[in-house]
């Protein structure tokens, strides 16, 4: 009789340690399949415990199915207990993120200034939350989003961007990626979907992996072309302010594709309005959204580049088709963000402090966008340059020409320790841009340290 | 020359208010292409405004393309504004959610009692976050989500579920729809998923929404039948307690579907551990990925049902070589759940109210089920019921002998202000249980109010 090492002093208690250590040895093979355990007495006695703590062991070894019993017989090891042998590769550790490398400046596009963010202000609504909800704020959220954050959106997207819709129409989830995943749900993989190219490369991969059929549409100096969408039935567009390149699309060109929308049933054009609120010069553009009058318009914005990245809240407006569409096959999705969240931005939108916040991350970012360009205007590298892109986001594109390649541009800035991005990187494979041109992200450095910066790149450059 | 009413005490600047009404006039093709527009200073002199005024709205329909300019001629109504007509249905509005009914009792599977949740420690920890962390909380989550909360539930995980993984191969997501929809783009949509039936219905529309291929694979008393699999590569299981019958699949059976998914390369087993928390009789079976030798089970738990369904906070563990997969190609995705949440689910975790929570709930749900057998058992319908299901979860299932189909039981049950659930519901369409069988979900229902729950369930059905 084998003899099991039982530990009395253990937090597990004794039975299940004798579970185990029998479970063990079936699944090595030590008891074969067929062979009696012995009974309940004999080991209880051989191992100097109560015959309960045996039984218990059993029971479970019984109830897991490693054992059978025979009435009057005793236990038997089951017999058809095939253990998988392990896996013969050695699994090695993943890295979980490539390391950082270290530049002096990096003017990456995709960052925001966190210190802009008013965290007092949103850490006393979160506390305030806390307690005028309480525990209501276990309860599961509505699908489509809480009906107060729906309010506060339909209010702020008729007070600042001019959009009529109704709150019905908002569809709240976890980042515009999940919205994404949505969206492709309900208007189908069967279709041919347009992006733009240049543009957000991200977007190609989202759609592929989502098993969409995409299609690369070139721009010209109004934006997307109208007349190259061919068989494509919806199209992806950021008309208030191209990504990357700036361009924002005037109204005929906007009236052109709504005009194609309307051809044909079925026709969509999704609207990225993801940084509208980031414009130094004029008035913002008024959306596509706002000139619908067809419902072709899907309206999609996220309050990562507003806000903060880890507020994973982003937004569509759905046309009344596709509304009803989505109500009849997509209900069943559980809601994508934590209600206190919701809760905690609705609070903040209405309260003002939103409005508020962007004001004044305006004027930081106004302060950064003048800083840079001074230094750029100043520098001797100005001759080289021409600046575009500056009306309105958190990047400007700088055509260089002094005779270099956008590879050797990029490399020569790396070794003087500033990170600059090839706009090259935004175009869809195969295609590329005509001129060696660096995006600047100016949003995550400051003000008086352009100057520096920009001396780097004259180094590098010149 | 048109006349505009210019509002001087409104909040909308002249200028706005001038250049919407001109816009307006345009799209309603009064003012139609090529017209040209009056000069500045006639329009001024006309609308007793300042010159200053008319420049800066007829600037803004310049930029925005409503209108184009020649030096010394003025501005002309642009040419090809085509404005789509305003389509023709009226967009009526749509419901948001169907109305509930109202019954007396209702005895539905998918609730748990948010009064068991220690709201005030959750909101105390909350606050505990936003000052510790402040505006760190702000900066990206990592897009497998925070290193906090995957050691807390790595550490949960080897704890009480006796399941060694490390953290770096937990993904968490918001909530295991979010996760499937990943999954599938992971494992491929080319591949054939095999799904329990019955089982949880919302899974066959998750995976058709994702365009994934499902086969519905019937059950025996062990669970689902391994030797049906056929040309499925992947399956769904809930081995630790079957949704919706409750069973448990004994060691035999999981070796079985272990021994399957090792007889090919990749084929994997998608375990989805649900409710293991909530387990009555002995300590819980082990899970399929404790017994996992070579890695091919893809672990799958959510929050929703151990606290409480507004966290949309889910996860999965990864198989190594999937866990390469997923870094090569989804690393692009952004995390899915709020920051703050991440880091208060981690202090959750970490501090013992987790378990403290499940082991009061465990016992207050038991109360209730020992309340519900009760009640049954001493009913005059105790014969002609057959019980099953009482070992672990949220619900029993109830087999009614008394010559009535499932259909007339449930409706009978309405009549008498009692809304029970028909297991044929949780059938893929085409196949049916065997016998007339209600779900009854007992976690929202108070103890002392079974009683005359059963009492009504006796009046319609005897």
């Amino acid at each position: 009789m084998r003899t099991y090492m039982l530990d009395p002093a253990s937090r597990t208690p004794l039975y299940e340690q004798l579970y185990r250590l029998i479970r063990q040895d079936i699944s090595a093979g030590i008891l074969p399949g067929g062979e009696r355990l012995p009974s309940k007495r004999r080991l209880a006695q051989h191992l100097k415990i109560s015959q309960i703590t045996v039984e218990t062991a059993y029971g479970q070894l019984l109830a897991e199915g490693y054992v059978t019993s025979a009435p009057r017989r005793g236990y038997f090891v089951q017999r058809d207990l095939a253990v998988p042998p392990r896996a013969s590769f050695v699994p090695r550790p993943v890295q979980e993120r490539p390391a950082e490398s270290c530049f002096l400046f990096d003017f990456k596009t995709n960052i925001v200034d966190t210190d802009c963010f008013p965290f007092s202000t949103w850490a006393r609504l979160s506390r305030a939350v806390l307690t005028d909800y309480a525990d209501r704020l276990l309860l599961e959220a509505a699908p489509q989003g809480e009906a107060e954050l729906r309010e506060a959106i339909r209010s702020y997207l008729l007070a600042f961007r001019g959009i009529e819709v109704s709150a019905g129409q908002i569809v709240v989830g976890a980042g515009s990626e999940y919205l994404l995943h949505l969206l492709i749900q309900l208007l189908g993989r069967d279709r041919v979907y347009a992006l733009e190219n240049p543009g957000y490369q991200k977007l190609y991969q989202i759609f592929e992996a989502n098993g969409a059929t995409v299609r690369a549409i070139a721009l010209d100096s109004k934006g997307l072309r109208a007349d190259l969408l061919g068989d494509a039935s919806a199209v992806y567009l950021t008309p208030s302010h191209h990504f990357p390149t700036g361009v924002v699309m005037p109204v005929p060109r906007r009236m052109q594709l709504l005009q194609w929308a309307a051809e044909q049933p079925g026709r969509y054009l999704i609207e990225d309005d993801y940084d509208s609120e980031f414009r130094y010069a004029s008035r913002p553009i008024p959306a596509l959204k706002e000139l619908d009058r067809q419902e072709r318009v899907i309206y999609l914005n996220t309050f990562a580049k507003s806000l903060a990245p880890s507020l994973r809240i982003g937004y569509m407006v759905l046309p009344e088709p596709l509304l009803a569409e989505y109500r009849r096959r997509y209900s069943l999705y559980a809601a994508s963000v934590p209600t206190f969240e919701q809760h905690t931005l609705a609070r903040f939108l209405e309260s003002g402090a939103f409005e508020r916040h962007i004001s004044r991350s305006r004027n930081v970012y106004k302060g950064r966008l003048d800083a840079l360009l001074e230094a750029l205007r100043q520098s001797p590298l100005a001759p080289f340059l021409e600046i575009r892109g500056i009306e309105a986001g958190l990047h400007i594109l700088i055509r260089v020409k002094n005779g270099l390649r956008e590879e050797e541009l990029v490399r020569l800035a790396a070794e003087n320790g500033v990170r600059v991005y090839g706009l090259s990187a935004y175009y869809a494979p195969g295609s590329r841009p005509e001129s060696a041109t660096m995006l600047l992200g100016y949003a995550g450095i400051a003000s008086e340290r352009f100057q520096e910066a920009v001396g780097l790149l004259c180094k590098a450059w010149l």
